[in-house]
């Protein structure tokens, strides 16, 4: 074992134990009054209530497909033993960095907005500190997962056998199947219950009765409130546990297939490469929020600077010190890994910079929104709708212009199919170095929905409306966090995706073996065949004769009928979350007016709403509505499979991938674009609030919730579930059609 | 030449004879008023002048493209000699359909107007006859075009040399590229036009000012009827005719590349069948729409029930007498031939089912848009948004097992890539199959706008409300068969955007074998080389093997990158289309309120509206916005090229037609609900006009106005162009990476 591994035990540790300290200082601080502290209590409870029924889903969904890994592997002898553990511990991880978020925000909500009473400097302190607990959780958790999951399969494998290393790392990306089926539920459910409260309580309370967001009259409000935290913390922390886990296993199985014939030394530092970048990253990501935090007496605008700083110093930290920390290691090709890390970072700076330019209010895009306003809602959502179509260029441009040079540098600075894997190994590296300081980007990112909660909080609890304005400017920078946090995330995805389908190959390539050691031919679709006792020859077929052995060209009909498949399903299942969101607003709706006409005084002041039925009905929505698109994404890749094969699910999930990408970019930034038209407006332009501009960006806000928040992320979830889970059933793919 | 061929010219003769006797009967008709006669003087004064003005801009850009082609043809000796003249005829014809058409609506909107004054039955024959005159002349046109140049190309190619043959047939494909270039101006620029005055003068009139559709007293109304005519009419003429003629010839190379060693007069048959089939389906379909007509004295209703057997009767007849004509020519595997054509048919009619039960007020989900438009415009934007993208699952499904069951016939029953251009030529041959009665359909499609126009015509010149009654019945029952027709079109582009694929790689081959001819070795990407002088042995080479040489496989960053910009290609053209629309319809919206403001007797009706002027802004307006999303269409294939060569310029066709089916599927079927949501809420449900839920379904009518008529199908043709052009470019890209 490179010793330099034993980075990744240490900066999890670090990083857990950092996100302790944090929550308890957080708990120290005070609830303030009685009614902020009992309302507070409301949310959690709600919060908690809701989590628990989707675990209960989850684990209904998470068992089965335990249960039928442990056939497969144990009575039909399909797939390596490991798989139904490794499954299950990346879904229960990825559950703990939600539920842990979720708690953790839940509990900082109160706290920021007392805090905020104090002073604006005093709330950001808490709000960031909160976020820090799900950022630190999140990478620390993941790295746990990866280290012990290593060390478990190299005590039981050898390490000096380039088969071995094989098999250790993709069978560690079983894990990160556990956790894309986790955060698909995490997202889709806690995505539809946020959105379906939110566009509830819109509709009726600012469209309708004219009160503002968050009044207690309103009945849907601490359903919204628990949205927030079930969709945004909880929902968001599972999602980027999977992306983060994901990045990192996927480079390690490229690392091991790209050096496979360079000696046991040279791919195993090749393997542990990704790890110990991200360990890298975690610990500056600890000293990043701690540097953060040093700056007790400052002014609201230094630390804002400074939380910038934090940010931007970690990742030009991670660039230099990888340099010196893959040199130590002996990386080999040491530039061309470093640059196609550097290139990953910037990647993900582009597409964050590009959905700053095409979401935030200082911008063109989001005024011309604005502006198309003075015409009505129609023009709102045409201008929306056309501006986040065309955002997609930038992003889609950095990805690919990464992705070559990432290729480029990884292959040693060659552009041809010669050294595939080594390529695609700079493109895994690329997306390991966009995500290396997830643990200060997802703290600036996460406390977003703390900040939102506690004005929530601050305004039901009657709070002066100083206070408001305090949650509402970290609200206000929350969002730009966001948009760069978004990026990354999004980005990552798409790297990964292109990496994985090397991965996949070399999945297919044990299952293969596994039809070999068990005494039969493998014929190829081209009409070649491996017999048994050939596992080596067959080890040495390249990536590009593999593809050519099973015809996965583009003009194949198989290929073409899954990528059509592929793109059709990013559509569908969008078309399922929204019309979800869409059914349970308008259950919504009805409940809202229900209580205004049934209970006299809510309007007055004198009676309460009934907001545990408000709760309730977001509840069962999001754990009706989150089956159908679940089992699609769940079901596609075993069924293409089934029908067409390895070609099938290769067209299959680069059409997903392909689609979803720019699909998923138009839904995040027409979304974000229309929230921040509408705060312009609100900033006192085209006439401000209450104007009919300001009306018909309201609704185009609300049409921007449910594509930002539910069906834009949940599409990323989809794209990185298929491939995860194609790999993981390769094995009975392949077998199948053996038969 | 086979003696079947001789049914093209005597087919397209008898279109055109028909289609003119039609237009005479037409033009037998009265006007009606003076009033009526000077309104539609208006509107065909202004489509007239907008559309000299497009096919300036169109002119030059034909005359720029056509010069290069010269240079790259006759100076740098890339290109083979005709490629010049018949992308020019392409263009032309492209043009003159849409002209005739929009002529011959121009002329029939008041006689229309006036006959349903009459009674219903005599508005639907004199639109249905003038309807046919614009499906029949696109037909025949189509015809004449592909009959002259195969009679012409043969006098100059040996028609019993194979390599000749696929010579001919590549060189036909280039005057596809003419079509698409003209019908995508025609489709862009009129969808901008006629979006922006529909968009414009729906806000201001029916949304601020209450009054009714088609009111003369709204300054955008001509704008509005003239747009009907540009876009719907001439937009839809020239993009039908570019989908007919590409369908055509791309099954006729695909038949010459299928069939290259199995000797001259068998290629030559597979070769002539497409054009046959059109052939044969014109001819049904002259005699379909005389078989309409002849019910004089019949009542409406059995009139709608004539026109659905004229309809209905020429597919089953094309099914039937295809079988017969086929197996009299001899062609090669007849009944897999046969079957994908009857396969291709039935894809059409899924495609127009599904497209149908997704958008007509009829089904469930219009109804569930309507009903949420009593949450206001909100929800209505979101379930329609929903509704659309989940309405993708049935036609990518239906093209799916089409494409797999055509190339299963094709290929002589069996599922592998040995006989892989066999199975493509059976997709090509659905495509024919789905298009070959397009003359009988389009002439049910194409007399939408003119009722639409006629029920404009009845309004502004004060005939009694019964006319206008009458006339939105016809323009009704054009919708359903609209949608059908919408169907036909996106699945034929889908199917042929799949089988144009392999006519690239055949176009690759020709590069490959001049630069051969000039002595020069070519190198495969995969370091394998033809050397000068083994032209025969390049030749031999199948697709697969092509494939292999190129690395066009779905792990090659080259293949990935092209995927994903053509992806990304797909949601810019759209969302700059969309931009286009909506700035174009503000700047209306700006003109007529201030036509309200300055011109104080409008509103009472004492002082005429400054019509002019708002067909001047939608003019001019189009003329700018069409220039980008133009450009960048034509820049594309040869900037990909460039970059990453033959793998590259696959990826981005696949990544383009991939996501352009599902996305412009979706906004075809979002835009087509949201309009008949409006209709159904019209007919007295959920508190019918002038109600909160009308106003909120008004909303979504007009979000839906350029997603259906402007970037929806805008980006069929994108993908189409990009296809042509590619395969027109081919040698240059060859030649290019060479150096």
């Amino acid at each position: 074992m490179p010793a330099w591994f034993w980075l990744v035990p240490l900066a999890s540790v670090l990083a857990l134990g950092a996100a302790y300290f944090f929550f308890s200082q957080m708990m120290k601080e005070s609830e303030g009054t009685e009614t902020m502290a009992r309302i507070a209590a409301h949310v959690r409870a709600g919060a908690l209530a809701y989590l628990k029924q989707q675990y209960k889903v989850v684990g209904i969904v998470l068992a089965s497909l335990t249960a039928i890994f442990c056939v497969l592997a144990y009575v039909l002898h399909m797939q390596n033993p490991w798989v139904p553990f490794a499954f299950l511990t990346g879904g229960l991880f990825s559950g703990l960095a939600g539920f842990i978020g979720m708690r953790t925000a839940t509990f900082a909500s109160a706290r920021t907005a007392n805090a905020a009473r104090e002073s604006l400097n005093h709330g950001l302190r808490v709000a960031f500190r909160s976020g820090a607990v799900m950022g630190l959780t999140v990478v620390g958790l993941g790295l746990l997962d990866i280290a012990v999951w290593f060390f478990v399969l190299t005590r039981f494998y050898s390490i000096d056998d380039a088969h071995h290393v094989v098999i250790v790392t993709t069978t560690m990306l079983t894990f990160g199947m556990g956790a894309a089926v986790q955060s698909l539920f995490a997202r889709v459910g806690g995505g539809i219950f946020t959105k379906a409260a939110d566009v509830g309580a819109d509709l009726v309370g600012k469209i309708e009765a004219g009160i503002p967001e968050d009044d207690p009259r309103n009945p849907a409000t601490i359903a919204d409130n628990v949205g927030d935290n079930v969709g945004d913390v909880a929902g968001m922390g599972a999602d980027l546990y999977e992306s983060y886990v994901g990045v990192i296993l996927a480079s390690a199985a490229l690392g091991a297939a790209a050096y496979f014939g360079a000696g046991a030394e040279v791919q195993l530092t090749a393997v542990v490469a990704p790890m110990v970048i991200g360990a890298l990253g975690t610990l500056l990501s600890v000293v990043g929020v701690f540097f953060v935090r040093t700056r007790e007496g400052a002014s609201a605008q230094q630390l804002l600077a400074s939380l910038g700083r934090g940010v931007n110093g970690s990742a030009v930290l991670i660039a230099l010190l990888s340099l010196a920390v893959l040199s130590l290691m002996g990386v080999p090709n040491l530039w061309g890994v470093w640059t196609a890390l550097v290139v990953g970072l910037l990647v993900g700076i582009t597409i964050g910079r590009a959905a700053e330019h095409f979401t935030s209010q200082g911008y063109a895009p989001t005024q011309r929104i604005a502006g198309s306003s003075k015409t009505g809602p129609a023009t709102v959502i045409i201008s929306g709708l056309g501006e986040g179509m065309l955002s997609v260029a930038v992003p889609v441009a950095a990805v690919g212009i990464g992705t070559s040079l990432a290729y480029f540098a990884g292959s040693g600075w060659q552009f041809t199919t010669d050294t595939m894997n080594l390529g695609l190994y700079g493109i895994g590296m690329a997306a390991v170095g966009m995500l290396s300081t997830l643990g200060i980007t997802l703290a600036t990112d996460a406390y977003g929905p703390i900040a939102d909660n506690a004005g929530g909080n601050a305004e039901m609890s009657g709070l002066p409306p100083e206070v408001r304005e305090r949650t509402d400017a970290l609200d206000a920078l929350g969002n730009t966090t966001a948009a760069t946090g978004k990026g990354f995330a999004i980005g990552s995805a798409a790297l990964t995706g292109i990496a994985l389908l090397a991965s996949y190959i070399e999945e297919v390539k044990i299952g293969i073996s596994h039809v070999l050691d068990r005494g039969n031919e493998f014929f190829f679709p081209d009409g070649s065949s491996v017999v048994p006792g050939s596992g080596d020859a067959l080890q040495e077929l390249g990536l590009m004769e593999m593809m050519a052995r099973f015809e996965v060209v583009l003009v194949n009909p198989k290929v073409i009928v899954g990528m059509f498949t592929g793109a059709m399903l990013a559509f569908v299942f969008s078309g399922i979350t929204m019309k979800a969101v869409g059914r349970a607003a308008g259950q919504m709706v009805d409940e809202v007016r229900r209580q205004f006409r049934e209970i006299p005084g809510i309007m007055a002041g004198t009676s309460d709403p009934d907001y545990a039925r408000c709760v309730e009905i977001s509840t069962r929505a999001a754990q009706r509505e989150m089956m159908v698109p679940s089992i699609l994404a769940i079901a596609a890749p075993v069924l293409i499979g089934v029908l067409f094969g390895v070609p099938g699910v290769l067209g299959l999930l680069a059409g997903a991938a392909v689609t979803g990408f720019s699909l998923s970019m138009f839904m995040a930034n027409a979304g974000g674009a229309w929230d921040n038209a509408k705060k312009y407006i609100e900033e006192g332009h085209h006439g401000g609030k209450g104007s009919a501009a300001h009306r018909a960006a309201v609704i185009g806000d609300t049409v921007g919730d449910p594509f930002k928040d539910t069906a834009g992320p949940g599409l990323n979830i989809l794209v990185k579930l298929m491939s995860m889970e194609a790999i993981v059933v390769a094995g009975v793919t392949v077998a199948i059609h053996l038969v």
